[in-house]
This record gives C-alpha cells, structure tokens and sequence, in this order.
C-alpha cells in the first residue's frame, strides 16, 4: 500500500526535529516536506546536523505544501502562529495535528485570558478535539483538527483522570511539576544559560502559567464536579523529562484501599500507560511514548498522591502527536512508537 | 583572647569536611581534634584532598579527645552513632552539636516508630534543644546538647513557621522538596551511581520519609493546631541544595494580602532569612548559610504557596551547627558564616 | 524466513541492556536467551525495570543454553570472564561474539602484561578476528570468533587507520580521549559517585590503561611503521559517548591538503562512518552507531588533529556487536542500527 | 590603617562578579564603586540577585570615578574595551589591572593578527607587565598596568613553565584544554544554551584560538629554544574549571627521572600551587585561586605528561587578579585568597 504522505510545517524547533526522528523510522509513512520560513532551501540536516546521513530533505515554504497532495499535517509552531495556519487551510482536505496551545482551551474567551492574546480563529475551537488518546480516543478517529496536548497537562491529567472520572477526590488538587529544559524551546536565553541551569533548581511561573487551565479545563470535561488546580512547574537541570507529584484529597467514603485496581482498570487496554509500583524516574521513559503512573493512598494523612513521569518531547508532544496519526489512519496505535528507553 | 579550640567526631562524611571548611575561616576557633575510628592516623587531607595544603590535622581516635580540654564538640556521626557518644560523653563540661537525628524528635517512642530502630539514651531528649536559631535562639544559648536540624525540616520549617505561629493556616500541610545528591552521603550506592541520577529526577521515601516527624513535631510546637504534614522528597541531579515547594490554605477570615508583612515582621532580625519576590534558586544560596524564602497567595485557589531554598550541606548541616555555636558563645551570630554564594 | 536465535550471556550490566534495546527491534532475529548467574529466575524487566512492557523474558542460567539451538551468542561478561565461557563453548556450531577485553589483543603474554592476569585459552586468540567492519569485513564474514572491540580504540582506531594506512604519520600518536561515566561500568563505586563526577572532570589511567595495547596493536597490523600510542582517558561528567582528540605528524612529502580526500576515499563505502566539517560532538551521535570524524592540518605547527566522537555504549559496544553480527549473517549492515541520534 | 578604595569597571559578567566575591571579604580594601554603563542607577545586587544582603552599592557609570581617589582598578570588561579605558585613564595615578586580552601579546601587529581586530594603544604594550606572579613577581611589583592572564593560558603556562625554562623539552608542545561554560561569558547564544552542552562534549576553535598565541608568545619568554604550540580546546558540561592535558618531549640527555624534583624546586615558594601525585581534578580547585599540576615520564613512549587544573573564574580570572593586587601593594600574596575549594 502507499505510504501517507506528511507535512511537517515547522523545522527548527524541538518538535519539529522529534517528529522527524520519530517518523524517519514509522513503517505507514513519508516524510513528503519540511517547511521553514527562515531557513527555506537549507537541508534539514543542516538545521540539525546529527541528521547528517539519515535524511535528505530540502526545507520549502509552507506555500509550496499546496502542491503535494498530502494526507495529514503536523503543525510545529509556536503558540499564536498556528492558528494562522489552521484558519488558512480550513478547507484542505487532510486533517491537522496542531503541537501548540492555540486550540487545547474551551473558547477564544480563556484563550486570551491565559494567553494574554487575541484569537484569530473561533471555529477552531469548535472542531478541534483535544489530543490524549487514552481519553478521547474516539473522538480522535474521526476529527480534522487535533490540539495536541502540551507537555505539563500530559503528565498532569493522565495521574489524575482515573480519580476525576470516578468522582473519588475533592475539588482542590495540587501538581507539583518538575520539566527538563527543552520544554523552554530551542532557542538561547537567560533562563536556558547553562550556568543558570546546570547544578541549579528553582520554581517559575507559580499561580499563572497558561497549562493550570489546561489541565483544569481537561479535568472538568471529566467530572462532575468544579474541580481547582493549584499547578507550580519546576525546572531541572536535565534536558527532556517531566515527573509531576500530585496531591489530591479522597471524598468520604471513597474505598482507598482499591486505588491500584481503579488505575488498572482505568487504563488496562492502554499501551502507552505503566503503572509502577515505585515513583517513576525519567530515565525509564526517555525517548518514549510511555506515561508512566504511580498512585498511592497516604492513611495517616488522609492524601492520595500520584506521581507521573513522562518525556514531555515525545508522549509530552511528538510522540502524542503521532500517537493521534495513528488513531486517525486506523493503523496499530504503537506503530513507529516502539522506541526502548534511552537509559543511561 | 584565647580561640577557642573545636572538635569534630566523624572526618570522612560531607558534614565533617563542611564543618572544616567553614571553620577553617572562623576568626574565634581553632580546630583541636578531628576525629575517625576508620582512618585514624591518617592525614584529614588525605581524606579529602582537596584540603591539601590548608590544614595539617592527624585524624585520632574520639579516645584520644579525652585529654584535649575542648570547648565545644561537633559530632558528625550517622543516626544511631550519635546516641552513643552523647550517652558516654554526659559528664563532660564542652557542650555538644549533635548533626545527626538522634534527640531531634520528641521521645524516645517517636525515634523508634519512624527510625526503626532503639534508642538507648531517653535523658538526651530531656536535655537537647532543636537547634533552628530563627525559633529557638534563647534556648540555645545555655544547652549543654544541641540537636542540629535535619536539612528537610530546615526548609520546610522556616517556610511554614511564620504561618504556623500566626495561626493562620488550616492543619494540612503540603511539603514537596527536592534535594542535591549530597543529602544521600558521602558513600556510592546505587541510588547515587552518576548514570542513575545524571539527567534524571524522581520522588523516594513517599508517605514514611523520618524527616517527616521532624518537621511535623517541630511545627507542632508553634502551633495550637495539630498540624498534619504530607512531606514528598526527591532527589535532584545537582551536588547541594534543596528546594521546598510548600502549599497550605488560609483559615477563613486571615488577611491573606498581608502575607509579605507576616514574613518580614517575623524574621525582622535574622541575618540568614533572606526573602524574596522571585521563586528562590538553589545557586543563589550555594555554599553558604542563606535560606531565601518566597511566599504568595493564590486567589484562584485560595491558597498560600512558600517555597524556601538552602544548601543542605550548610544551613542543612554545617552551616546551622556553626551558627548554634556562635549563639552559644555569644558570638556575633554571623562570625565564620558570611561567605558569598558560589554562583556559577 | 525463520529469525535467528540469539542469545545474550550477562544481563545486569550496560552491555547486556543495550544489547537488548537494539536487537528488540532487529527485523532478523528473535532474543531466545538472556542469562544472568546471580539473577536467574528473575525477569530481565526486573533488572532493568524501563523495559517493563518491552519484554517478557525470564533470565536463565548459562547451561540452560544447551538445549536452545542458539544461532550466535553475544557475551556481555566482565574481562577475565569471557575467556572461560569461550573455552568452554568451543565446539559449539554457533558463532560467539565477545564484547569483553578477553581475545583483542595479539598473544596471551601481551594480555597479561595489561591486563594484570593468566589468559587461560591460548588457541581463542589464532580464532578470534578483532571486530571492526570497517577495518577487517571480510576476516569478520567467516569467523566463530568475534573480539569486539573496545570502547576507546573503537574512537581511536577510526580516526587514526586513513593516515596510518596510507603510511602517512611519523611514529609517534597522542590519543587524548573523553568518555562518559557509562565506561565505568554499571556498579557504584567511589569514581562514579554523584558528587564524585557532576561538574567535575579528571584524567585517570596515564601512561597504563589497558586500551592503549588494544589500539597499539591494532593500527600496527595497518601500518609498516611501529606506531606508539601515547593514550589519556579523561572521565567526562555525561552518561555516554567518547571523544577523542589525536595527534599526529605527517612524514616529511605527504601531501597534506589532500587529507578530507584521504578520509572520504578511505570510508567511501562505510554507512557509519560520517566525516564532519566541524568537530563532532557526543550528543551528535547518542544512542547510535555512527562514528563521526574530523581531520585537520594545521600549517602552523604541520600536525595533524582528528577528532572522532562515538557512543561508547553503541559503536563502542553494543551496536558495533550487532554491525558484526549482520556481516556474519550476511544481512544489510544497518539492519537493526538505523536509530536517529537522541538530541538533546 | 585606611583600607585601600577599589573600583571594579565592568558589573554585569562573571568576571566582576567573581572580583565582588572575593574582594567582599578582603581583609585590606572597600569596593569603592563598580561601574556599568547598561546597568547603571541600578543596584549591583538587583544585576546579580544572589548578592542580596550582602552589598549595598548602586552602579556608576566610568566617569563617575574621576572623584573617587581610587587606590585600584579592575577591568572586566570585553577584549577591544579595556584598551579605550587604558588609554584615556593613562594619566591617572592608579594602578590598572586588566582581565581582558588587551594588553597580554607582544605587540598591537600580534593582537591584530590572532583578535581580528586593530589596537588603539600601541604604548600600552610597552608599559605592561603579564600577570602570573609564579613566573614575573617582581616585575609585577611596580606596574601601573597589569595584563591579566588568560584562563587556558593560565592553566597551560604553569604547567609548562618548569620543563621550558629548564630547557627540557623538544620544541613543539600539545595543549590539549578542557573548560566550563563560564568561560564563555555571561550572555546566553547557542552555544551555552543548556541542552546544547549538558551531556555533551566537543572541541571547538582548532587551530586557531587566540590563547594559542598568548601561551605561545609566553613560553618563549623563558625559553632560549622556539617553542611551537598546538592547542585545543574543549567545552565540558560543567560550569567552572579548565584542565589542560599537556604532551611534550625530552631532549636527549634530560634527566627524566628528576621530573617530580624540577617542579618541587620550581615552585617551591609558591603557595597557590599544589603539585599532586594523582591527576588533579575540577573540583579539588573549585571557588579558590589554586592551580594544581601533576607531572610524570613515560618511559614507553619518553613523552612527559603533565596536567594542570585551576578554575577559569579565579586563577584563571578575578582570584589571580587579587593576587597580582597584592603584589601591588606588598600585602600578603594570598591576602582574601584562603577559599576552602567548594567540593562537592
């Protein structure tokens, strides 16, 4: 059978380079263009030379994708800049995997009020479904828009979704995240100065950052109750990686006891999801697609606490994001995502 | 005036050569003893070489101290070594800084419940003050015994105590810290092999960590509540520091845009508390006896966030121990201990 | 066509793990053994826990093997070990490949004078072919004996054999090399403690490390001329990957602007060899197999420098294993190896 | 007696913030002003928050020195800067010590060969004297303008200087250097971006850095013969240190075995050095102003071996700037030098 043909609009950044590895070795499909504004009629391996050898691609305008007759999209462009895209190609007839924030939110309204800018596309809000597959796989299968996920409320949501879905906690939770520096981007800055990072910790963006309503707004599509996030994210002095401790307060009469059976149930047909029976670190999930998941009940406290561990480049976004390709062609949802943990 | 002369039982562990090397630029002390049963004999500077060339000090035996009219003893000894040398040592007329956990806590019953182990010496607890300065300083000044807080409950209890001893939080606590590898001593196992921590990051110890009493109890004390603290650590990949990232919910009716005033009004007069309108990082506080400390309130969520930041090694561990002692010889509280953070 | 069945002897250390993340998705063959003498009975996803869901393989005992039909075997034993395992075996029909120090270099005598201990299987070194493809590919085609290489000559050798079998360079060779902790082995000890290597950096070995016989040797059975090898290996505070920095000296007539043609020509047709215009860096080839190079002249001091940057635990290891295995078997050189380098 | 009034000209990099760490507890001076034209108005302590509590000086600006009666002046600032403040303050009645590269080579048609830039102060080279006080103390003593050494050339000179003017060695030298991302500067750009050296290693500037020329130019100062440098250097993932790794050969008839004597002897009254009989390592020098070198023979190959390490921000920078500081001014030479090396 032909292979798909994809469209990577975005090359210079991390998940443009995560897409390419990941893809580069998926049986169903060709990489069909690489777009880049800035760095057009360069090879891709030229932006990222460790690609020397496994790729040759000329990176070409987004312009020039009109042509290609491609079968699905990957949006890898920063918050505010795909939905440019997404209004311009509306009536395309592949579907989009969009990597940003711009249509993960219930409406343009919360959008700019965690974004602090405008939208510029309503209906996308409408059409998008939102991108975790262990959740909402069936109303992936048949959308055009997927808002992947980012990579805190990856982490966040699925420690979380087996106690929201069943009604077992009350609403005030508390996620407690610790990321790897690439999720900063590719670019130079102060807070990605290595003498700023390296040997160092620190919290950033506590009461505000723009994933607390994310993960909120997810988490309630799931309940019945209003539940309140209070989400403080980390950075460590490691390159990929997210671990998020989370603390949430059983509801009266909850049966603690049967914490792990609900988990296992929960995600028991998900190949993606391992729950452990130690807090995962995360090197065991480097490189990979895995959320690895670990709850337990606190008696002298009264606290449940969950602790997720996730590459927040691939299950945290590239890999999510073929993750939803896969549900969307009906292929094996592993397929191309069978990557061993790099560890050491 | 005559210096006063110092002995330190326990050379080969991080908190000895700490000690060392703070009190090598102490203008009151001379250090008369060091001591290590394993490598008695032996040069300190062939323990740790990077001493050489800035002391000349014979590692002897904790018998050879008999003779020595010391005015003060540091005992850098693991947990249930301690115990020991307080018990034998009673008689004696130098005071003791105890660094290790054993007369920390409250009884005897509460050592044995959370160290797994027995105590033999229940007078010790009737005799020691928990040596934070911030809290305890009259205590401290005419105590023959002084246990050295542990590094957790420094940065959580600094954090907490001008909440706790307002009255103005509700009893459950949240502690989610983060600590250097250091904390895990001096010798190679697993759990510290390079490749298992180097770009890695997870929690241990959930639900049952010791220091989790320590911190409790000790709040305890300045409050009229009963506090309950859920206390997470993890272990980071750098040397020193830690960081901990504290939750807690306003009563109903404190004034919680007072906040700032509250920790200003109370560690007014204290020359390491240094507070912040930024998330503290672990390298601005490196090597020296700073504890920096943030907090805000959460309208959203109606809670207060603390996040307090130490060197583990120093206002953990040695840093404290030299300070107690400038109390305890009415010392200027800051004598050996302005060093400037080493950042990078 | 049936897969071939391969077994792996060793399975606690970083060889053995690797071994398994490649072959697990090697399009030839099957992992129908994984042995471990102290963890038999236990899972290989016990050992290494970031395989769970990976792999589903009890570790059994080395003369469980017996009965298995095995079609090559891979040893992934400590030096001293290996010697005993390929004696015994002998007059098996499967081919072994030893990625122990145990039959790389010339004579017995030469390997008890490095390596400090009795070689007790004199005739494993006539069988034994020294397994770098792109040196000896046809000698590895037929051979039941594989000596795969060691970690540092791996980088030293690659750089080095275009100049010294083109009769290039003056006698004398400087081989500076850098390599993460990973070499050290998978055990804790005090040189790979946390606090031991993080923002650290230190030789260690001059004048004596067992690997400078090993690429000695090697590059005199290139050369007409006898090379000494003056070998630093430095420990770098990274997890994986080797670079290695040499120096050498044209002999007087060589044509010296001619080198990149000397390269390229030399490995034309070798598909992990790729030569840069910069010097390689480690992360440029993590959790590959390539061997990137570099050469220069400079006019100023008429030296030579190359650099090569390998992964010590792939090319240097593990995947170089697997390159031999695919000559041996006849298959596609890259079967199994495709990886895109990890980066970041 | 009146402490002597200094001014730092150059806030915001390592270099000057490393100067305000030392000199903060020197025992003979007051930091009188500390200049920055971006920053001025501002608080030292607000540029570099870690200062917090410990200094209380607002930036100026270079003309607001005039008035100051100032005793000493740093530069830290960029090559090609330094050399307009020297040659408008020429006239002034304070001593200059200079951390950049202005003034280090022999001659303006040296620098503008190997700077890429041409120099407005050509009397300027004839008025300095270059500042390492293990080889040119007296000539140091009654300077007005001090070129204070280069990190790498730091770590190279030291570690050669016995063996050159000894006479020992052969004519060409290999410097093979490895360096801390602090020795790249303040500013974020790719190349310290943290995911673009953590776990990383590569050389970079072969053939070509501009320390070549200023250890070379230096060497051959105490050298009859004409010495040839090949220098590399290397980036590590660390933030502080350089070790250089460094190859030469005897002359016939040298006393080979005498080796560890002729550096004993050399340095004999020297008290920043520490030779060692293990190769020396970054964290052993780590925070202070000690270069330590290891020196051995091999007899296999008759190369000397010899490894040097200081930390580029204090030998390599502010701390031999003090030290040269108190030469000036016939104090104590290791007056606020007695940093305890941070380790770990």
């Amino acid at each position: 059978m032909r292979k798909k043909k994809i469209g990577i609009i975005g090359a210079t950044g991390y998940t443009g380079s995560e897409l390419v590895r990941i893809l580069l070795n998926h049986p169903e499909v060709d990489i069909a263009a690489i777009t880049s504004e800035s760095r057009k009629g360069d090879q891709f391996a030229e932006v990222h030379p460790f690609f020397r050898g496994l790729i040759d691609q000329q990176l070409v305008s987004i312009k020039d994708i009109e042509s290609m007759d491609l079968d699905v999209v990957f949006l890898a462009l920063p918050h505010g800049v795909s939905m440019d895209f997404v209004k311009d190609h509306a009536d395309k007839p592949y579907p989009v995997i969009d990597l940003s924030g711009d249509f993960r939110l219930d409406s343009p309204e919360t959008y700019e009020a965690w974004y602090n800018k405008g939208h510029i596309y309503q209906k996308g809000f409408e059409d998008a479904v939102y991108g975790i597959p262990e959740l909402f796989k069936e109303e992936i299968k048949d959308k055009k828009l997927i808002a992947n996920p980012g990579c805190y409320p990856t982490s966040a949501i699925l420690g979380l979704a087996p106690l929201v879905e069943g009604g077992m906690i009350e609403s005030q939770v508390i996620v407690d995240s610790k990321s790897g520096i690439t999720g900063a981007g590719v670019k130079a800055k102060a807070a990605t100065h290595f003498p700023n990072v390296n040997d160092n910790f620190k919290a950033y963006s506590v009461k505000n950052h723009r994933h607390t309503i994310e993960i909120e707004g997810t988490l309630n599509k799931l309940s019945s109750d209003e539940l309140k996030v209070q989400f403080t994210p980390h950075l460590l002095p490691v390159d990929r990686g997210i671990v998020s401790t989370i603390y949430s307060k059983p509801k009266t009469g909850v049966n603690t006891s049967k914490i792990s059976e609900v988990y296992k149930d929960f995600y028991k047909d998900e190949p993606f999801i391992r729950l452990t029976d130690q807090p995962p670190a995360i090197k065991e999930v480097r490189g990979t697609n895995y959320c690895d998941i670990y709850c337990t009940y606190d008696e002298r406290t009264d606290n449940f606490i969950t602790i997720s561990a996730i590459d927040n480049l691939v299950k945290g976004a590239a890999g999510q994001a073929v993750q939803n390709m896969n549900l969307l062609f009906g292929w094996d949802e592993t397929a191309g995502l069978r990557q061993v943990p790099m560890n050491p």
